[in-house]
């Protein structure tokens, strides 16, 4: 069955769903996206990526052609459209398409938004039992990567890099320290048994599933630090792991091919993935 | 009438042209772009745009769907379909369109060729006489500026800026100096008649119009000087300009609204612009 897509007030086959060569996203990467998973048929941490969608088009000064609320009941329509019980839904907005390319802002023109639904059992992914490998790579993206934009290109060289090592993330190096995984925030835990990833600022993107990470260690009394760490002391930490809204919290076994600790998934990767899926499933919408 | 656009191999309506929403350029900003002068209906400077163009691809993997002798050839087509005597024709290539979105290079996926014209009189433009202002703004790109790549978020919102600000470019400084403009190079010529343009590095776009224009400088024995400068010393100089391929040469007359030089446009960049129509007019193809 062909997928069910939104593309600006309709729901349209998936490879009817088509956009100008003069939209803006597709010549400026002038747009935002976001990802939220589904569980059950059910929208995970939705408010947190709608909070999240409002203000990066904010910091870009693009407003919603939708309200929240709305998007939010779209994105519902297409998860039942599409009889979608495990996956994510994908949304963009960009800043429209003019009548010609012009950099500046155009005047009178409706944003577009569409979206789109893909099957993902993130539950049960192997990789959450076995871990991946991450290779890593110099951070060469702009400065503002606290907008969730679409100009992506730079980590689409950064994860083809990844996928070229059979590595399953590739960690971007600023200064000597991890920003960030190429789709993903980067955790570990270290010997002192303390939960470190990178504190939110333009370096990184603010990760809704790395927030909620946080929050519910903190919860348990976990111990957090948000601080930023390097390869080094990643490398010699007890667990290293990443969040991510399609991957929850995934275990992290190598890095550019040396053991994390003993090399297997350890058991704080594994006990706050559980809490985590245990979190999404009860607040799902 | 509706100009007409190249899509993957048809010449279509620009009003039904269109690309899916998963296509790579929409999605990531994975492509690349080229902008060719047109003038009385014939490309300026192609081979150097087409040079840059398997350049840019190639630094990003990506496979251009036609030889650029093709290109070549749709180009004009494109233009005698649209009977364009003056404008702009504007191509795009990208990673094609995957059947769902995964950040490494797709498999087996035909990449996407889109083309469009602009009617534009550049030799005629009024600012030629003018002038234009520039502001600047500090560069937030990502470290590979030399990829033309339609990662263009940057500068849309420094364009974005200069417009809002009347004025008619954004130079974007780094490390006190001048990278480039929005959508253009950056010259200066100072006090000693020394024309100056930062040398090329991953830092800028090689400009087809700014290689132009130095070579054609350096032809008729006038002192070019390949080195950064500041804002103080643009300030400072007899004169600044821009080059592109959409403006050919065009004078700067103040910046964030402090006079160059005198405040009036220049002979120098008057004359380069002589120079660079003449040089355009004898070598388009």
């Amino acid at each position: 069955m062909d997928p069910i897509a939104y593309v600006n007030g309709s729901f349209v086959p998936l490879s009817e769903a088509k956009v100008s060569i003069l939209d803006r996203g597709f010549l400026f990467a002038d747009g935002i996206y976001e990802v939220a998973a589904v569980l059950d048929g059910k929208l995970v941490d939705s408010a947190s990526h709608l909070a999240r969608l409002e203000r990066s088009v904010g910091e870009i000064g693009l407003a919603l052609p939708e309200s929240v609320a709305r998007i939010e009941e779209l994105q519902k329509e297409l998860i039942a459209r599409n009889q979608l019980d495990n996956g994510m839904v994908y949304l963009q907005v960009t800043r429209g398409a003019d009548k010609s390319r012009d950099f500046p802002f155009p005047k009178g023109v409706t944003p577009t938004l569409i979206m789109f639904v893909t099957v993902k059992d993130i539950v049960n992914a192997p990789s959450a039992k076995t871990g991946i490998g991450v290779i890593t790579v110099p951070d060469i993206r702009w400065a503002r990567r606290d907008i969730k934009s679409v100009a992506l290109l730079a980590q689409v060289l950064a994860k083809q890099a990844a996928a070229a090592a059979g590595a399953g993330e590739a960690w971007m190096i600023e200064d000597g320290q991890i920003t960030e995984g190429g789709s993903s925030s980067a955790f570990i835990l270290t010997k002192d048994d303390v939960i470190v990833t990178r504190p939110n600022s333009n370096a990184i993107l603010p990760g809704c599933t790395r927030k909620a990470v946080v929050a519910l260690a903190e919860e348990r009394q976990l111990k957090v630090e948000e601080r930023a760490f390097t390869v080094e002391e990643a490398l010699k930490a007890k667990e290293a792991f990443i969040t991510s809204a399609s991957a929850f919290v995934q275990p992290v076994v190598t890095i550019d091919g040396k053991p994390v600790g003993d090399g297997r998934v350890g058991p704080m990767a594994t006990r706050l993935r559980e809490i985590y899926i245990d979190f999404a499933r009860a607040t799902a919408v």
